[in-house]
């Protein structure tokens, strides 16, 4: 299959002369997920991971990701003419080494510059000098004839109660910061960023609640280019409310167009290359991180107090779904498949859940190694009492965003899997009891939940922590934990109240088991003295870590005091919501241990 | 006697016509530590610190110096007329802030462009628009009547036992850097620097073994700046055998001028203002990190070997200083001035020792609280049986260059000593005993350190870690241990193997009493698996923790095993050179404590 998509695509490279096609994981908004119409990349590699790049030249076909994708890409590319580029690893070229030395002056490249972001057609342009480029095409969809179409879900009103600011407050913050640095228009592209500032919802992102639009902001005007058939009444005369003037989806381009001589604040890699373009001869374009994404990171009290309620329901359902995993194991057939569906059921009892914020992974054993493995109805595995299971996923709920991972002891354990289990329980809860001065980012405490793992020549292969939207995208910058810069990432803002932050060591035995204990955190100010603002985190998951798989040899006595103090906050947190069976079994499961 | 210093130079200012002097702390070659000559703004404030900066206006005389010298510089400048300004404390401007909103356009600032760094001197030309540079007048040198000679001592030659490599071998380095950055001429003023690639020491500015000079390298030729008298026949014919061609010290600024067409590498932020503007008219200027310096920064094998033979001679001096206090104190009079001078004189009597590192830090009580005291003639304290008693101090061996502090219980301590005490010591073990992945830098590994302070609330006003020359200057880049970027400090490189870094960790509390604990360590590569270069650290400094001060309460475990292995190396390292008595003691005072 994989093959003839090449061959056709290489037809079409040929009748328009394009010597490389460059093929990201993007929609036109830089969304990290992406709506099943924009799955381009994997519909030419086959490769179906959240993130990476193919080129495509006359002769190679290649395939970037990085290292949560290794063993999965490589499965999936297997005959498919595909070579997978492990990205980071010694020896490999990056995309642009790749293209500098295969595209020479002369040749053409060619991208839909909708899905390229202006920073990396920029920097594409600079390290390929004398190379044409072509990015008013679509080669990929030109070959593909069964593409989904756009996804068009109905748009809705998230009310203050959640929101806990109203959009025109937020539109005036917005206004403020594009004053403050001289700008007389905001062009807005990311999704998370838009309907955070007009408090609204939808649904064109699995997993991620937003809207398909654009948005262009004045002083005293708010342009919205979104589908029309998206918005019933009662959005409309919202939005009316708030000022907003609404165009048709596709028209910002030619919008775009008219704008000059106004100096516009952008992000030119949250913005698509064809936007930047058309707006960057006739203006003055100012290069910057969104107003509106610090400003969504760090939480307000209303948000912070739903979110703890949100953690509390599902909570309850994950513990209920262990509970059901640890006792009929052995006892009923499950798989993969099968028991992420019934984590699902057990989400959707809770009240206010709207749906998964991302794709459960569900992985029994070696599955497990695979960082972001998914089940698929062709491929999975059947669950047996014995080793561990790992289930990575999250609610979406009126009161926020979930996202957790718990590994399960099902039956016996090898003593390595339970060192590597109690390791990386270890990192989680010593990360999440850091108490720092306000000034630090993230790299400043990756220590803290990676420190046990460097101790015994281990490592795991991502960052420790992302940052969590409210009600909204699973991923979020500016905060983040990890132990290396990443600039692109953008996620090493200094740690603030009210930022939510996952915190997920993690070790992966390829082969063998994958195991991953993630809580997340909301930041908060501890006390402030001569020495300055002191800062904390309160874990805001609740869920037990199967003791099970704990072998508290490996541990310090510190580390035994905070598990137990974790665990005691599990009961009284989630026994009120269990029935007795329930109760008792996590009364068993909280139970504090010893050295 | 400050006031009249000040009334002075600002009549020199009315007739110069200048609004504002800017007095930095510095030489012409940017140097940490200054000579005599170079002490325009003690001179002219009374503030002694070694950092520090003071604007003199018509109405203002004010002074900006970093958390280290806060209690210190308000003792200092008391009745002087000159305010201090607490660098990084809330609602302090800056230097630049200060002139920028004191200094208008039209007006004149006034500084010795010798001894104002290029980077600071574009910065102040950016922020001060419309404000006219008088950089060629010394205005406080014109009113300094008793002011000291200009250095000259006599230059040596270090051996290749002791450098390890060859100045050839090194200048062949920095020319290979030339030329693959493309410059063709590089333009070197870092004394240290200097004397490192040419092998060659000095003794110019107290404590550091630099020369007054400056180097001029191309592809075939160096021309070295020099004071002429410094050099005997032997030094003359060892630098022509290298290619080096004697230039006079002060025809630098001449020599520079007729360079033009070239492209010239050098470090802005290094190389003064005056040179710089004679430079870069006809010329192509490239502003890079010296190549010298994260070259110097690894040492390579001979100098790993040699810093260990120096650490033990220096810990057998300190050792036995320990002895000596803790046996003798309240039976023979001590004050802070006498017991340096019996540790200075501990290390005359090891082989090769050639002088301190750095003005000895001895401080007792209350004293210890400000971070880089010093005690004078006219104002020391008396050491008495009780409280405790900090040290920082280091000798220039051929062997290397040591800086080690401890802290000793003179006698009964309170408890919050004691807590302070063990805080800190168990801060340096937990650096010192790290592992982790290369690639880390310092702020990835700062917490280790500093976590058991902020977990009580508490924390230290100053870096953790520095870069340590080997026969150099006691503070180098670009490896170092704290938690904030801080850019200028360019201290946060990568750390490989052979580089060595302090681990320093202390409290001060202002009235009460100041804790320190330093050891130099090495990094070390550990093991190399699937997951990278693993890296550690391994302690050089070898001199027991006073077991006194330690209440292993306040301790985890592993802080107690980790105190108790280091104990085990101290005694197995300095014993062999001790007598029975002092043996017997070290046995005491390392033996295996227990929680």
């Amino acid at each position: 299959m994989i093959p003839e998509r090449l061959h056709a695509l290489r037809a079409k490279m040929k009748e328009y002369h394009v010597d490389a096609c460059l093929v990201p994981t993007s929609d036109f908004h830089e969304s990290e997920y992406v709506g099943p119409y924009f799955k381009c990349r994997a519909y030419i590699t086959g490769f179906t991971g959240s993130a990476g790049t193919a080129v495509i030249t006359g002769e190679d076909a290649l395939l970037w990701t990085d290292g949560r994708y290794f063993v999965q890409a490589a499965k999936q590319l297997r005959d498919t003419g595909v070579t997978l580029m492990k990205m980071g690893e010694e020896g490999v070229p990056t995309v642009e080494e790749y293209l500098q030395s295969h595209i020479k002056e002369g040749m053409t490249l060619a991208f839909d510059g909708r899905v390229v972001n202006d920073s990396l057609g920029e920097t594409l342009a600079k390290k390929l000098p004398g190379v044409a480029f072509s990015y008013d095409k679509d080669l990929v969809g030109e070959i593909w004839n069964d593409r989904p179409a756009l996804s068009c879900e109905p748009v809705w009103i998230l009310d203050e109660k959640y929101a806990g600011e109203s959009a025109s407050s937020k539109l005036q913050k917005i206004r403020g910061k594009m004053e403050a640095c001289g700008a007389s228009v905001h062009v807005l592209t990311a999704l998370d960023d838009i309907v955070w500032m007009l408090n609204i919802r939808g649904n064109d992102i699995p997993c991620n609640p937003v809207v398909l639009s654009y948005l262009i902001l004045t002083q005293k005007e708010c342009h919205l280019f979104i589908q029309e058939a998206a918005l019933n009444d009662e959005v409309r005369s919202y939005l009316d409310g708030l000022g907003v003037a609404i165009h048709p989806y596709d028209s910002v381009y030619t919008y775009a167009k008219e704008l000059h001589g106004e100096t516009i604040l952008l992000e030119k890699s949250h913005v698509n290359y064809t936007l930047c373009k058309s707006l960057e001869e006739q203006n003055t374009l100012i290069d910057g991180m969104n107003p509106a994404s610090p400003l969504k990171a760090v939480k307000n009290p209303v948000e912070m107090e739903n979110i703890r309620k949100a953690h509390i329901k599902d909570g309850v359902a994950v513990t209920k779904f262990i509970y059901w995993l640890k006792t009929n194991i052995g006892k009923i057939p499950m798989d993969e498949l099968s028991v992420s569906d019934k984590l699902y059921s057990l989400r959707q009892e809770q009240e206010g859940f709207l749906g998964l914020s991302f794709d459960t992974i569900s992985a029994y054993g070696p599955n497990a190694a695979m960082c972001h493995y998914q089940p698929t109805p062709e491929d999975h595995a059947q669950l047996k009492p014995e080793g561990l299971y790992l289930v990575d996923s999250g609610g979406q709920y009126y009161e926020g965003t979930t996202d957790i991972t718990r590994t399960v002891a099902l039956g016996p354990l090898t003593q390595e899997e339970k060192e590597h289990f109690t390791v990386t329980s270890m990192g989680t809860l010593r990360l999440g009891n850091a108490k720092f001065l306000h000034g630090c980012i993230g790299i400043n405490l990756d220590y803290l939940a990676r420190g046990a793992f460097w101790e015994r020549g281990l490592d795991f292969n991502h960052g420790t922590g992302h940052g969590v939207g409210y009600l909204l995208n699973v991923h979020e910058r500016p905060n983040g934990i990890r132990w290396r810069i990443v600039p692109e990432r953008m996620d090493n803002a200094v740690l603030e109240e009210g930022m939510l932050t996952s915190d997920e060591p993690g070790i992966y035995i390829e082969g063998s088991h994958g195991i991953r204990t993630e809580n997340l955190m909301l930041c908060r100010k501890a006390e402030k003295n001569q020495y300055g603002q002191f800062m904390r985190f309160e874990f805001v998951t609740f869920v037990p870590i199967d003791l099970d798989a704990i072998d508290t040899s490996y541990m310090t006595e510190k580390d035994v005091e905070l598990l137990n103090a974790y665990h005691k906050e599990v009961y009284e947190k989630i026994s009120p919501y269990l029935n007795e069976e329930e109760r008792d079994w996590l009364k068993e499961y909280t139970r504090a241990v010893e050295k």
